[in-house]
């Protein structure tokens, strides 16, 4: 597998734009992403009751799964509480990116649409319009054009998050590339994880829907940066064909290739949204191994980077091993913790802080020299059977009390 | 019901006491809850995996059902992961308490404990016997000796939690009283949570046990600090009978006052123990109405109060209904979101926000007036049904941040 500088734009026969159109103030809010030819079509979306309408929206057409031909997305209003006016305009946006694409208004059921921003808030329907054809006419697959895209889709994020790879399925090269967004975890307000994916690959879209499935529980499920989950969150992945690599087959060398480095791009979007927490000054992973099974061990991960408390220590660097466990013991997943042995470890060397689930004494020192690094791991070695998970979250700090504090207003 | 000054002390037959004897540094560590006779015992634990060692010492106990005779509280260590000494020290607490009150250490099955503080490092038995046979030197029916109790069995609280009422059963006066402690990792399932109700009617324990649970859904499992469960977590109820009251039968009226005061007492510890919350500067109040089923309306409510981004903007004092609605959305819960209203509530007005599921223009000036105040309820009236439930608690401040990035070292 080869990481490529390209962005979302190495995969041949896609073409993106990102452009500013006055949804927000002064940044870039609306990207398209299109395909020359159908595409296969994915989607994994947020299980919360309130969803918004362009959500709504994409479940339809990729539970008809008709091939699609482009993404349309906005920042800076989520289009959600927006009751059946939201829906229409979520339509209309579809429609819009029909028309501007040159396919007609009557293959809207070919675009799926994607917003993130206030909640609440009706769509400003007539720069929504305009973005749509002014991105239409900025089309291209320069890096240029891919940067705009992943930036056009930020919210209060900081930086782009952008991921490429290539691998070679039965010798062909075959691209797949992704960009994400969001940086508090839900936002009602400024809502949401984003995440598109594409791929030249032929993958059909039953395939690629497990793919994405599997994909999905190992990375966007297993990091946290608050705990909550939005109304917004969506996951879409297309695959195009136009490499010349022939139809991905279960049970083959082909699919081990293609689902590892799937599985790479998606946990490199995931903990790039971490790593862009709001507030966040520390990345955390959480590595659990020895579990009975993969599920406690998911569950045991993501209860210690979810924990208030564990995240509050980590900012105060402090090596509270008994909150970790404490988390581990509310989350559901089962283990002995009698038989657990506890490490944490960064740049700044490795510390054991329990055995077999007796505290270690250890020297303060050492553990700050671990904890004052930016990167920690937390490493959790159970003697309960042979499965493992990782888990990625963030600290608490004082800033993100300050910005979700007073984001509305 | 009436409401008494009395403290832990009010239910007759019950003698109290609270000392220092250097578990913490200066503050009192070790209370005494003393019945002069048999009473039956009821708990409710922690559902943390993770269990201290007095934990599993108080439900072996409890699950015997044999009759009790003291309750032995300690804190400033929590006598949790401490492996088989720290289990050998819960026994020790017990049977010096036998001793202590002249009734042998072959009675220590009669004695309930409790241990609250830091967790991982041996309890100093020393000094913990030391405060036993203190303790049972100033066990005292008065005012004082109810308040050291209360005060005695704190860490990091700001202030005791007491609550004591007087109703009639069949005529005779009969009291219920509590004492709780609780600020940080508090959370529904019990968090380092303690809390002790003692009543002088005379209830049989199957009933006490029944009368705890229905109790404790509606009451310690509403409240939420920071979403974490601890490791101690336990409610223990005692009734001695000392009152002339005849035994509590089912489906009485004697029953449903019973139950209504206990109930009052319980909520009213809940409460106290979140208003006391780390950091706290805002009690929130949830209440759902109008829901499918009461297990709906208890999720959705919790939800609300357990998310860190509703807890924020409450803090930022801004009317941010989108955060509540999507915290409701994921709860598990099932409600309409399109038929839902929302309201803001404080002695500085109410504020309608949402209503039929869309959002209603509103003065900022008026929702400020409303949130800057202390003491705020969310009132979400739904249309899905008649059950409804309440939640409570604050918001998620900078000062909540500090204590917890410090809290070990």
């Amino acid at each position: 597998m080869k990481q490529l500088d390209g962005g979302i734009t190495a995969p041949a026969g896609f073409t993106a734009a990102g452009v500013f159109c006055g949804i927000k103030k002064r940044k870039k809010d609306l990207a398209l992403l299109v395909s020359d030819r159908p595409a296969a079509a994915a989607g994994a979306f947020t299980r919360n009751i309130v969803q918004a309408a362009p959500v709504k929206w994409d479940q339809n057409i990729i539970e008809a799964g008709d091939p699609v031909l482009a993404v349309v997305i906005n920042s800076g209003n989520a289009n959600a509480c927006t009751g059946p006016q939201g829906t229409a305009d979520a339509e209309s946006m579809a429609a819009e990116t029909a028309e501007a694409l040159h396919i007609g208004r009557d293959q809207a059921n070919r675009i799926l649409v994607c917003s993130t921003g206030v909640i609440g808030v009706p769509m400003p329907m007539d720069r929504v319009r305009e973005g749509i054809r002014s991105a239409a006419a900025h089309l291209g697959t320069g890096r240029s054009c891919a940067e705009a895209a992943a930036r056009a889709i930020l919210t209060t994020d900081t930086f782009t998050k952008e991921c490429a790879v290539e691998v070679e399925l039965s010798g062909v090269p075959v691209r797949i590339a992704g960009i994400a967004k969001g940086s508090g975890m839900i936002h009602p307000n400024m809502a949401t994880m984003l995440s598109f994916v594409l791929t030249d690959a032929a993958v059909d879209r039953q395939l690629l829907q497990e793919l994405l499935h599997e994909s999905v529980e190992e990375s966007y499920n297993m990091v946290s940066v608050d705990g909550d989950t939005s109304t917004n969150d969506t996951v879409l992945v297309l695959a195009n064909g136009a490499s010349s690599a022939p139809k991905l087959a279960r049970n083959t060398e082909d699919y081990r290739i293609f689902s590892e480095a799937f599985r790479f791009v998606n946990a490199a979007l995931a903990k790039a949204v971490v790593r862009d927490g709001e507030g966040a000054t520390k990345f955390i992973e959480v590595a659990v191994s020895g579990a009975a099974t993969t599920e406690d061990a998911r569950k045991l991960a993501k209860s210690v980077v979810t924990s208030s408390l564990v995240k509050a220590a980590f900012f105060g660097e402090d090596a509270n091993w008994g909150r970790i466990l404490c988390a581990m013991g509310y989350s559901g997943g089962y283990f002995d913790p009698d038989t657990a042995d506890l490490y944490v470890s960064s740049p700044g060397g490795t510390v054991l802080l329990l055995q077999a689930g007796a505290p270690v004494p250890f020297s303060e020192d050492d553990a700050l020299q671990v904890l004052k690094e930016h990167d920690i791991i937390v490493k959790v070695q159970l003697r309960d059977g042979s499965s493992s998970a990782r888990s990625w979250g963030c600290d608490l700090s004082h800033e993100y009390v300050t910005i979700n504090g007073s984001y509305r207003t």
